[in-house]
């Protein structure tokens, strides 16, 4: 029986109409057409195409893998991706958010995010080809030249063409000021580029007619590191159908994401474009880099999403051992699993903990709308400003309890979750990319605390403490404002504590780094369910008739406060028991 | 390049000779003869083996996996996995702890133990045949009659006939009160066995001559569940060479431990002999699955030695970034990754957790060797003692702790970790079986609430508050002392409230078990590292050379102390926040 996927279509209808009040998008003149009946209609349409067509092909792309051909430097994706990529195009899914201008949709990224999640959730490998795409017109769509954007972006937003960003050589992942691809101006405005580029995604398949990459190289006179580096757009098929000289050389060999083709990638003097200025290519690169971001969260949150459902079918189905409190179900040889405290305990975590985390990314994703489109520019700052300091955290908090929810959900099933039969273990090592790419959590944590933190002399991080401050402030005869408000102030001393420490040494800074994320993703989680569950409380009392999920949701913020919230005191201590732990080891001693 | 592995031997001598001061053999008149010498070349035999033979065929060995062949109903296992498990064999290994009699050395179990936690580390597919033989024998040892023992445990120890042990099948795995297969009396006083078992570690390969099958099953006067449940001797080849009315009928596809055969079995009126009285079955199994459980906790350590050791490495060598202090390796184009204070956090994370799970094991380990051998039966009973609680600790925290630290070290290589080139993906998801077989470890958590607390009205755990009280006294000026003593408070206080709870309301115990089990065991961690910094403080007062050792053991339990221990707290809080969140979820509400 393979892995289970429904879209949880109610609960993003929760947070985007009931939580995020229309997502916010009443407040945008730009979405006064977006009524709550299209975004359901267009979520729907979605969610079909997840839970059918990408569904169908994931445990046979993970078996198959991709297949490379060294004659023709070609990949082949699994049997299948072809047809649901189709359909996926096909719908319109590509252009979702795109301006009308390239024959996008034009709808809201909160939208964009929610079919993220599903499709993740049903066919990581396979969303990635199209996710790509996005991040890299995006990027065109931002930077690029208006010559360049009408010859490439119509094509990308019907999916005839993919794209690709190409930043990592052997040498350099984390490090870029090590890029070593170089770029020869031409004659012709164009420029040569040759180099080694690794783990390229989607660098090379047989879904699209043109791939088109976005290559980071320096050009000859450019200063060293990362101030030396310039953007290119090197498409596989030239304008008059010449093969451009660049190529697939291989692919790695992966624990997961197998139907995901991972590229080595050779370009031997091949013609590209600059885009933007020359030598600013890293901050153009970072505009698809974080969109990418909080889209690689998504991921943790949709694989641990259908882990879990899995693991919920699994424990309401197989019976083994009795209720402790007597059998419930008298008629059967034993009951079924899901009566076990200790099964639940697995269950629920992984239930509370993906709900949280979509609100957070939801909530995140409306202030990016709000951020593009408001009047208001103070308002579109101060979004801006949310979606700055929550990206790492999106990212690296959603990857690493996806992972751990996915790892959860193959215990609930004991030695079945170890085998293939169920599909869970295919997402444990699906997602165990997710806390990898696009920066590793390490570096989330440092951009958060290194950059984020201290940016505009602290006004990200002080404007969020504002606002938990005057939503709590309302909140405060609320049962679970006592456990907020403690998270709160854990946060508040972490973030002191650093600031302080790391005006005298900023290694103080980065060894607090990752429980600080840690730190902020549950605070911020924890203000988020205790506005949950209000908001459940009043649709009960609303006289909603969906009693169940609005219980749920009261039980699940009840949980999370007893189960999940107070790991803020512990991680506030290890961030000030200081860096002497950690630096004071010499070679010789570890 | 494949995972490293170098046997921790200087932590091994450490812990063996230093902190338990010989095992606590010299006090057992038994092994007077085993000298800190001839241990110590027992051992860097043994390492040996494991870094050559074992390791040389491990990554080959999840690639090709085992091989069935549905005509011959016969299992192939990886190439190099026959030459490997012959040298191990001739060597001796497979009897190490065996009485003489039956050809074994009879040398102390914690010799056993730092062999198993070396094999596994170095091929924990491979070492799965001997180690299941290993348990055959010693329950075969303790539980059959004499005419079997004869007739079986020779050719066992000798390694030419292995062993397994049969107990789930497709509709009982951890409910072992629903087996359904039969034994049959017959006249000659055999017993014709019918049934389907799944899950038969090595239940068919080509390593050995003969396979001698340990079975759980039903006789025909059975009373129903547990209480009705015998155990049969059942070889794969009887006496007179006629091939038994068994057969293995496939093999599970899974994530990992591939190299080992995972066997669907079915029994057809084979012949088996009865070990044990009717219907006492499964305490004699328990026999093997306890010895079983303390072995899986050191796959868990000895798969993360393996993985922190290649990422030690790894970090040592990869240079990425410049040190936030300034460059130390200034002729480098950057500097190795271990200066970062985020890797460091990663790596001594990984490091401290190992070693202190391994002083956990090796100390446990130490009173199995003096519950069976010591004059006194009082201290005999203490050790067991020791040993009941200590046995579903090691299993669990060895295992949860072994797959977390196995990713860490997979996420201290960032992208190269998730290929196959490294080797620790595979270290992933090999460890990732240990959390689950012989009893998951959410079982093992309600075996240390539900069974070995109340034991003997509480003996097991009283004894070692006390226990941990007359050392903590002897401590009590040292730096660590406040941090440990917190820590056995929290735990004492979890400990009243799960037996004050417990009676009005046994869920209250199984809801708090998982916490309860971890909170247990990172405050007998903590106990143990105060006195592993104080053995280290002590051989360097003395003198001894290995400065960089015995710095490290001190500098590791700071560590453990600023950055791990402090999750007792939160465990004791979660215990304490009772059933309530998890039980009041009804059907419609997850």
């Amino acid at each position: 029986m393979p892995a289970i996927y429904n879209a949880p279509l109610k609960d993003i209808r929760f947070l985007i109409h009931g939580l995020l009040e229309g997502g916010g998008l009443s407040s945008l003149a730009k979405y006064h057409e977006i009524t709550p009946d299209l975004m359901g209609a267009v979520l729907d349409e979605g969610a079909r195409l997840c839970e059918q067509e990408f569904l169908a092909v994931n445990a046979s792309g993970d078996e198959q893998g991709c297949n490379y051909d060294v004659d023709t430097q070609s990949v082949t994706t699994p049997a299948g991706f072809k047809q649901a990529y189709q359909a996926f195009v096909e719908c319109g899914w590509l252009g979702i958010s795109m301006d009308e201008t390239w024959g996008g949709q034009a709808m809201p990224h909160l939208l964009g995010f929610a079919m993220e999640e599903m499709s993740c959730a049903a066919n990581l490998s396979l969303s990635m080809y199209p996710g790509l795409t996005v991040g890299a017109m995006n990027l065109i769509a931002t930077h690029a030249n208006e010559q360049l954007q009408q010859a490439y972006l119509p094509n990308m937003v019907s999916g005839q063409w993919s794209g690709t960003m190409c930043l990592t050589e052997p040498q350099c992942g984390t490090d870029l000021g090590m890029i070593r691809t170089k770029a020869e101006p031409q004659d012709d405005g164009s420029y040569a580029i040759s180099g080694n580029k690794i783990w390229i995604t989607s660098g090379e398949h047989d879904l699209a007619e043109n791939i088109i990459h976005l290559v980071l190289a320096r050009l000859p006179d450019a200063p060293e590191g990362v101030k030396g580096i310039s953007l290119f757009l090197v498409p596989k098929v030239l304008e008059d159908s010449r093969r451009n000289a660049l190529g697939c050389t291989g692919l790695e060999h992966k624990m997961g994401i197998r139907g995901s083709a991972t590229c080595f990638m050779n370009f031997d003097n091949a013609v590209g474009w600059l885009v933007g200025e020359p030598h600013k290519g890293l901050s153009c690169m970072f505009t698809m880099m974080n969109a990418a971001r909080l889209m690689v969260g998504l991921q943790g949150l949709g694989t641990a999403e259908s882990a879990y459902q899995t693991a919920l079918s699994f424990a309401r189905e197989r019976l083994q051992s009795r209720s402790i409190s007597g059998p419930v179900a008298p008629d059967q040889p034993a009951d079924p699993i899901l009566v076990h405290p200790d099964v639940r305990r697995m269950l629920l975590r992984q239930k509370v903990i993906n709900e949280g985390n979509r609100a957070l990314a939801y909530w995140t994703a409306m202030h990016i709308d709000i951020s593009l489109h408001h009047d208001d520019e103070a308002v579109r700052q101060q979004a801006d400003d949310i979606v700055q300091l929550m990206t790492p955290v999106v990212k690296a908090h959603l990857t690493d309890e996806g992972f751990d929810c996915c790892n959860l959900a193959l215990q609930t099933l004991g030695g079945s979750g170890f085998t293939k039969d169920w599909g869970i273990e295919q997402l444990v090592r699906d997602v165990r990319i997710t806390r990898i790419y696009e920066g590793t959590n390490g570096i989330q944590a440092l951009d958060l605390v290194g950059r984020k933190l201290p940016m505009q002399g602290g006004r990200l991080i002080r404007s969020f403490l504002q606002l938990l401050d005057t939503e709590l402030k309302a909140y405060s005869h609320h049962r679970h404002y006592p456990a907020v408000k403690a998270a709160r102030d854990d946060m508040q001393a972490a973030t002191f504590w650093l600031a302080q420490e790391g005006v005298k040494d900023p290694e103080e800074v980065a060894q607090g780094a990752t429980p600080y994320l840690r730190l902020l993703a549950l605070t911020a989680i924890g203000w988020l369910w205790l506005k949950m569950s209000l908001k459940a409380e009043q649709m009960l009392a609303d006289g909603d008739p969906d009693v169940g999920f609005y219980q749920g949701k009261i039980k699940s913020a009840d949980f999370y406060m007893a189960k999940v919230l107070a790991e803020t005191t512990i991680l506030l201590k290890d961030i000030q028991s200081g860096k002497q732990v950690l630096m004071a080891f010499g070679d010789e001693e570890f």
